[in-house]
């Protein structure tokens, strides 16, 4: 994986696309200029899931954006796609290498400064600084690292991060002085009524 | 596999299973005579199901008794189970044969005639004849098979056959006088105060 893959990072919530479909608002994003795709999916029938997963790969492949799934790498592998993001609760690091083999990328959201060293012991291609901020797209998670906290993650780690929890325009200026290799969107992106233009005004931000 | 294997086959269900731990149950179960056991949870994070599953994995291996994966082909492959079963909204045979290798173990779910031709031109181990009764413990199948539609699936299927959906002492002994290789049984032996017992029951009941 290329590092810059991880500049403006997309993570799909079809709960938030509402009546469009997700391909859709991936295509448009991509066009707008997302590096890289997370298809993140709860409630779906595995069947399902892989046949998105499969049309997202034909969808990104031209356009040479990885495509990620989150948890599932026996979706990940029946669709062919580039890897899979796990968290603490998903499948541990060392069988999700073992069963993607050591071509393909392994996000690792980390949720405290203890995992971030954890997962300095091992080959994760990235990891997911988890949350930033506090953020309604994602309930479960910790206490949020906030930006102090993420410039300390950025020095701790030895693997690219990718910032993760509240990236929309008004933290994304911050959130990339703080050294991270890129950010993660949700809802920024998938809620935005014109996912092209929301995309290139994040890079815009990102880049100023 | 034997055909044998699936005279007496467990299906586990954490949420009948009270405050009692499933390890328990299964152990109960097969020292009672259980011949296969299949792990089926839907609503636990992959971790947690990756641990139960080598959990029952280590205990079962001693018996020779093969853990059997619901659905979730990651979980059997990170786990080292025996196989899985998938049913018609899961990952499509082909893809899962791909992923287990030739020698694991996949049973397939069939809800009417046409899968079981379907099933017929794949090298599926052994087919789940699904319900032959309708039950609270599936909500979510189709028209029930009913005894004289099971009989007409063990003669169609070129695959042994498990019945399930109802199977318990009042039903075991018609159902398998329908020719079927054996009974998947989940609500009767995992709902039982004594699991070994109910299993000895059920056996004693199906060999009359």
């Amino acid at each position: 994986m290329n590092r810059k893959d991880l500049k403006l990072y997309l993570v799909t919530d079809r709960g938030l696309a509402g009546d469009r479909a997700i391909e859709e608002i991936v295509r448009e994003s991509v066009e707008g200029g997302a590096t890289m795709v997370q298809l993140r999916e709860k409630d779906i029938d595995t069947r399902e899931f892989i046949g998105l997963a499969l049309r997202l790969k034909n969808l990104l492949e031209p356009y040479g954006v990885p495509l990620i799934i989150n948890d599932r790498v026996d979706v990940a592998l029946a669709a062919g796609a580039d890897g899979v993001h796990i968290g603490q609760s998903d499948m541990p690091y060392s069988m999700a290498r073992r069963l993607l083999g050591p071509d393909r990328i392994i996000g690792l959201s980390v949720e405290n400064f203890e995992q971030i060293e954890e997962a300095n012991a091992l080959d994760v291609d990235y990891i997911g600084v988890s949350p930033v901020f506090a953020t309604p797209t994602k309930t479960d998670t910790s206490e949020p690292f906030g930006l102090e906290g993420l410039r300390k993650a950025v020095r701790m780690s030895v693997h690219p991060t990718v910032a993760i929890g509240g990236m929309n325009e008004r933290t994304a200026a911050d959130v990339m002085a703080c050294g991270t290799d890129g950010i993660a969107v949700v809802s920024a992106i998938v809620c935005a009524s014109d996912p092209r233009q929301a995309t290139r005004n994040l890079l815009k931000i990102m880049t100023l």
